[in-house]
């Protein structure tokens, strides 16, 4: 099946920028994170869709630190690639950075791990096409995500058996 | 000083529900995660603001399952309540669960620890009122929150010296 | 049929709790009422359709007070509970509560309510299962929900005829 | 003052046509009661506050009826006139047609009865300027809009005796 | 065809009036120019519709310029007629005026010309029915309008041809 | 000053990826031109700050062509550069892809050029920091912005005097 051709991480990689306005913020002016992962979700799921052809869902959201606070009037960069792609989950890397339209460069201010999985209309999985790797750093990541997916589903037989 | 008198999970508990309408869905009919997750962090914000009577931001997300799909239409019940509280940081559990309005009853669809921060107007940590503890569910609950920023904590510091 | 088996008060009973964000304002930090009322809107059809189990829509809006103003950072909650239910009519009443955060308690803003209809999918009436009384509260809401509803019609009636 | 001059209907009345989308309606199509309620307060305070000068809070919604849904395509208009004005309140009718685009001509859906109160920066009621009258219809519409007022104040007084 | 009987100007003229919120600003209080248009793409649309009574599609914004700024708390009226017709595009002369609550009057801010073309649900271009001139005015707008056609047919073949 | 040294076009070149989604539509699943500008409007407002560091008011929406239709599901990429910079407004091109998220590559759908002006807070037009223009592409954008806004007041000239 031609659909089913590894494809590399820059196939799919996806970066939104996001001008940060009041709607966003709470009464103190900083960003809600529920607003950040908003658009970590609709990034992670362009990734994911892009990188299988198929509709996606989320699983979860294995990680997700908050390093540095964001203000109104900041742009925030969303820059979501793939980081381990299994039989049909794939875990993507969000990086969001800053940056004051003011000068002073972009900060890094969170890192979100989403775990996406394509599914048909019923809702059961269906298997992605593998993800190719050409970099070292891309070799690296696949590991640590694989790892993490590991840890999850030990975390997960811990919680039940506890 | 009163306001450090410690309270119970009860006092700050909160619970929302949402009826899902179709801005929060993608074109297949689901619920975004992101949409999801917006209702979870102001949830969550809710209830470490109640407990603490300070102002907080979202620290992380520490695990989001999302264990069924929601559909447009769905009543989603959003339950927060303290598990873990340390110096300056609160955890937050949200239960949630969807229903159908034509009948069928409740069903868990998801889960989130999400952990937030009391912070002063420079974004400095500040320091929360203890959390009692009344039931074994509750202390329950709170050792295993206390379980949880550990190895957060040693999933970051094992993280920075790969 | 069992379907039309009577139900009780709390079991459709809803409550939304909801934190009010700059986007509900006016340029004064006062929250519009009108954002307040798509809020009561949205309890009351969940709380009327998880009595009758039927699509419903509102039927009328029959007296909303404004009893103190409510402001951006205060969680506003909206308890729902049907008082009166006749052949396809059903009223609900929103009771909504404010509440600083940084601690004072609940109190009373407002109370509103609202009649829905049960209709099929031509906006036809339908008939909904009747409400099941336990407690005096109840039996009386009831008496004055059914006193509500003769006024309203002898209203429109003395309307037409003016 | 020159500021304290009468003004006619005419000086403040406010029309609104809005183009009703999916965000509006519920997942059978028809639009939310709240969200025509919301463009109701919305109107209703453009109205008040163009007679006014001043900053105004809704203080209650006392009648609303939908005679007939609404659906999403369609265009609703929102036509707000002043019909009494008192000491420091104003009453605002709000009449709301529907209008099918593809023809078929406008048709009544709704009425609302809005009584807005013109506010100092502390929320304390402000005098405002009379209303002048010059039409049969406008005397009639104020006569019938006072008398509401009594029977409101009436009907508040009767429940807190009861 | 009785449908395509000629209609006037007056016949789809169409008027929103519309409080501009925080959420429409930057965070220097500003409304976004975006905000404004999408505002003004909905009420050409709706000019459109009513005219042809055919769903219609935008299909460029000829000319939009911002004479003065916006700002929240201000009302915005978007005044909105049509101006040429051709075979099936119809150009929608928008004026957009802003006025103070606090008194002022109103105040030109902007102005657009939007090209709306009906179209089948394929997409493709449906014939519309004439636009009947009955003033002066209409009458120079039409010539005007036809103007701006032709110039924009010919900066399109002038830039395919540099 | 500092400030004002000349900037290359790619350091203020931004990039919006955004999912349509139901609520940026129509009901016959188009999305609307608004949606559209809106995002335009936000990302070349990124770029006119970025470039200046200062702030930025939206002038003039100088030429938008819809070259075919957006929906709902579609992935669209708006890529926002400085074509030209005078004294105190920068002209931005917006070049606007859509691509179906299940493959087939992107398409161009539509291509705007937005004028922003730098402001200081009372609204006076500010000086900005030249363009430094490195490649054939980027001399040639500029001097077509150039011929474009001569064309304008031209245009405006010949509007006054007519």
């Amino acid at each position: 099946m031609a659909e089913a051709q590894p494809r590399g991480v820059a196939d799919s990689r996806s970066s939104v920028v996001r001008l940060m306005v009041p709607t966003d913020a709470n009464f103190m002016g900083n960003i809600f994170g529920g607003a950040i992962l908003a658009e970590v979700d609709r990034v992670a799921y362009v990734t994911a869709t892009r990188h299988s052809g198929l509709n996606c869902v989320t699983a979860s959201f294995d990680r997700v630190d908050f390093i540095a606070p964001v203000h109104v009037g900041q742009v925030v960069e969303f820059d979501a690639r793939l980081t381990y792609v299994g039989r049909s989950s794939m875990e993507v890397w969000v990086r969001i950075d800053a940056e004051d339209l003011s000068g002073g460069g972009k900060r890094l201010v969170g890192n979100a791990f989403v775990t996406m999985v394509a599914v048909d209309k019923k809702g059961r999985p269906l298997e992605v096409r593998p993800l190719s790797l050409t970099t070292t750093e891309e070799r690296q990541l696949f590991a640590e995500g694989r790892e993490r997916m590991v840890l999850r589903r030990q975390g997960r037989r811990a919680e039940r058996t506890r």
